[in-house]
């Protein structure tokens, strides 16, 4: 299931030619639609904070600052980023053209609350005559129905091998959502786009909060590569649609952890689906002074290549951790540290512990856990290897 | 020339089996001595701000507290870093024995001014007997001659292909340096190592000024991967010995441009030796608001994975430059920002400029120029790609 698993959305995703056709030459999805049928139109969005930022996200920064979205519109083949005055004005067109397909269909839609996202090559302007049949063709195909979501979830797919679908239920919401990228594995092709969509009753504020939240907990602790794309876009709808939905309001804890749950789900499926990894690394550091503080410690192993590069040997490097620990500013004692990898204590006490020989990392999935004998809090960041074959995808790849 | 090049000074470099003989059976040189005669015994040095700090860095800073050095011993073939209390010992015997061995062949030295690095695997205790034996040969081989300073210079690598070394002359003084290391580019074995030598008479004070103010310019700007060691060090020696010094001292601004020529000299050597590296990038960031600003922007170029791995391809990939430096807060507008690539400025006004493909990357040598339209300073930041010989020597490199 993905965003049209709650009650209220319709979705379409479909071929219009902004990608090249593949190796038997069918032309793959690329322009995907999402349409909010309301009775609420909430909507929150979290951008990438790169100040160098797309056309799309600085037109969708502007349309969902009245906190109202009623549609959302996504292509892959061409991210519109570093593209000027003209790239702006191809997004507002995109938005325009939008609104006024769906207003022909009879739905209540004005471009100013249409969002825009791109993801593929910077620095090139997109094709606007495909991309705008596409979105009539796209109007046309507007559905509810699971099937329809996957078209848009294949749709928003660059270097991903797999499309990433997500859902989660409460007693009275259903939570569903797609995302795209892996990490910034592969740049100007690799923006992270989500879109969430919920039938739940829930104000906007708290949507806003709930959304920023989950964000901070999963794709903000998903860091591939250290770098940070320039169309990056997290976007929530509520539409309040659920037939069993309390006039009320549902209960925020609930919706926060369903929340929280999907875009877990979906941050995991990003890192598994990374280009070019052959393992999937969560690095939590535990017993620190405070969750910023975990998450600074695990993120600086995390872009540490010198690290990366010896899981990818299959070497349990833990002087590559101490050292890349050490350049941060947490509390924490280096001659009390311990570090265990796939749960061998290998580094007691900041110097040599157990084993190293006992550590396999033959497998896909690494456990790095980092005691930082500080205090309380913990956090895990995601990441993965660096291997030849990134090196590959990232030099090979023309733009 | 290097570390003897300037009168007062000594030097050895001698194998002590610390690391594996090569493959036509040669024991490689792994232990460096370097004695100043006097009559000053001024000293500098700086190290690295990594936390975790190996055990001769740490002796090494206290040992300079009071401005003097004697002499500074230098191993490959171990780091001695994460050793703990161990380690730290071996340090301290480390320096009392060279202490001792020289003062039994007349030289005026204290156990407290020797200053050790080491350089080689973390988290692995040192040979110590063959350590000693070796610091014995070495005292038995101080020379003054240039030959005596380049085996000094060939004991420090570990990855290097090739010995680093420098000199830089003024009216009434002579600077020699030697360095190793490739940036961090492989780790635990690539820890930046320097020793400058002078026969400057210079007050101390003025000593630890110059060398700060050029290791600022130079080794703090060549950032290969973004990693730092736990053992970098930097050291300056004053002798005052030159046969025409003028008592009253040096000119403190020929000295400093002297020392900053062979300082950024040894710094261009390491980046161009750094291991599994294709190419030698300059990044140079212009009419930036301060030079802080300009060195943020260009250090954030110099870590971006997809621009490293760009350069390898031969891909003139501006939308990552612009990418990284949007990731920092130097004041800069992303609409008028200007970016050239070996001389093609290939985005203006932030957006496509001139023809990518006029631009050139067959060559060893890329310079990468960031107009930032902001101000007046400038600073120049060296790295190198990211390459798959970068992430085989990391990975395949067993630690």
């Amino acid at each position: 299931m993905s965003v049209t698993a709650a009650t209220g959305f319709s979705a379409a995703g479909i071929a219009a030619g902004l990608k090249s056709a593949d190796a038997e030459g069918h032309a793959p999805r690329d322009v995907a639609l999402v349409l909010n049928h309301g009775p609420d139109k909430h909507a929150a969005a979290v951008f990438t904070t790169n100040r160098v930022a797309a056309a799309p996200v600085l037109w969708s920064q502007q349309a969902i600052t009245d906190g109202r979205a009623d549609a959302v519109v996504l292509n892959s083949g061409g991210a519109n980023a570093c593209t000027g005055a003209p790239g702006f004005a191809d997004t507002h067109q995109t938005a325009e053209v939008v609104a006024e397909k769906l207003q022909a269909t009879g739905a209540d839609v004005s471009a100013g609350d249409v969002l825009v996202c791109s993801t593929g090559l910077i620095g090139v302007r997109l094709d606007m005559p495909a991309l705008l049949t596409g979105i009539d063709a796209a109007v046309g195909q507007l559905e509810p129905a699971e099937t329809a979501g996957h078209r848009a979830a294949q749709a928003i797919m660059t270097t991903d091998s797999v499309m990433k679908v997500s859902t989660a239920t409460g007693a009275d919401f259903t939570i569903g959502g797609m995302a795209k990228g892996a990490g910034m594995l592969a740049p100007g092709m690799a923006t992270m786009l989500s879109v969430l969509t919920t039938d739940a009753v829930i104000a906007q504020p708290d949507l806003d909060a709930a959304l920023r939240e989950a964000v901070r907990l999963s794709f903000n602790r998903a860091d591939s590569d250290g770098c940070m794309s320039t169309n990056d876009t997290v976007i929530a709808m509520a539409s309040g649609a659920h037939p069993e939905a309390d006039p009320s309001g549902v209960d925020l804890s609930e919706f926060q952890a369903a929340l929280n749950q999907v875009c877990q789900d979906l941050a995991t499926q990003l890192i598994a689906d990374a280009e070019g990894a052959h393992h999937e690394i969560a690095i939590s550091t535990i017993n620190a002074a405070t969750e910023e503080q975990a998450e600074t410690a695990g993120r600086s192993v995390a872009r540490s290549n010198l690290f990366k590069t010896a899981i990818f040997g299959q070497d349990p490097n833990w002087g590559r951790i101490l050292s890349a620990v050490g350049t941060t500013d947490v509390d924490f004692d280096p001659s009390t540290i311990d570090v265990s990898v796939n749960g061998v204590w290998i580094c007691r006490a900041g110097g040599i512990g157990d084993d190293r020989d006992l550590v396999d990392l033959s497998g896909r999935h690494v456990k790095v856990v980092i005691d930082l004998k500080a205090g309380a809090a913990e956090a895990t960041i995601l990441t993965n290897d660096l291997t030849h074959d990134y090196v590959h995808e990232n030099s090979a790849y023309s733009s």
